[in-house]
């Protein structure tokens, strides 16, 4: 099966959204077998990370910004903002998919693992996540 | 089905194959599924980047080799000249493999996403890409 | 099928496990399919790497430890200790998930391309990882 999950994200930063996923695949009936997403934008991504201490996405967020800062004087495409080629970058160094195993009808992620949606803009948007389960 | 693509990537750059991989996901018949990628190089990558403007591409393109640039003295894998070592690290740091549901017998990218081989040495050559579609 | 794969690290570094992985890609039985693999920690990643010249290996792992050192003021989550934020980062740029299609009963990488857990910290461990193979 393959849904569509909107992602409502606020501001620059990680969105987890592992709860919405968990329920897609629990409706999908799937008890072995794969979930794969996709973010269908290209100034967002998908990670995994901790999703214990709020304090890793932070520095994580942060860190990124002074990787990729805005105002780099190496950019050309700046007609749409100040943040849109810092979102590209940021887009390609990080993941547009992810695949996650499916097992006892669960995503078989670590105890400590959350499934997020990373927002490289700094409007609130929707971001739509494309998701397909199988066996 | 299983199948390999093969682009032609003339330089370092980012080369859409969208059309080609729309094409075989046509021929597989597949309705609702998955389309996964995997490039057999270790000194190219597969990327989803903005499709509209070109600039982007550039400016993705000039970002990266200011960041893994040639002939760093931290570098001892050089016997394959000089773009090898970096091309490895641009390999690490974007990806190797991706995965685009499959709806209504098309690639369920968003409006404004192509998919790329992004070609990390400067000689032309042909890279081959695995592709897997199911349902 | 899915299974837990388990991958000794015994320090920062790459670790090949492409034998196990084709160990049980040929005990699954499938010939024409897809394996998709998930590392099920967010302090190690998932790579394919040239599996050739361990000099590549090398330099990508120190290439990586200095553009995320141990030590920098920017970090907040430093509890876990002195490599718990860069491994987190470094997850982050790297792939938590790799999808590799198979063919005639085999993985369908390239000739020189090994499958890689990179471990992000200091101390040796054992690292899951959820592997799914299907058709």
């Amino acid at each position: 099966m393959v849904e569509i999950l909107s992602v409502a994200t606020g501001r620059q930063g990680l969105f987890e959204f592992t709860a919405q996923l968990a329920e897609l695949v629990t409706r999908s009936g799937v008890e072995e077998g794969l979930c794969s997403l996709l973010v269908q934008h290209t100034s967002a991504s998908l990670t995994i990370q901790e999703n214990a201490d709020p304090s890793a996405k932070d520095d994580l967020e942060n860190w990124m910004n002074r990787l990729v800062p805005e105002g780099d004087a190496l950019y050309t495409h700046v007609y749409e903002g100040a943040d849109d080629m810092p979102a590209h970058i940021k887009s390609a160094l990080t993941s547009s998919s992810l695949s996650i195993p499916v097992l006892n009808g669960k995503l078989c992620l670590g105890v400590w693992q959350g499934v997020y949606c990373w927002e490289h803009r700094h409007e609130g948007r929707r971001r739509n996540i494309a998701v397909h389960i199988n066996q």
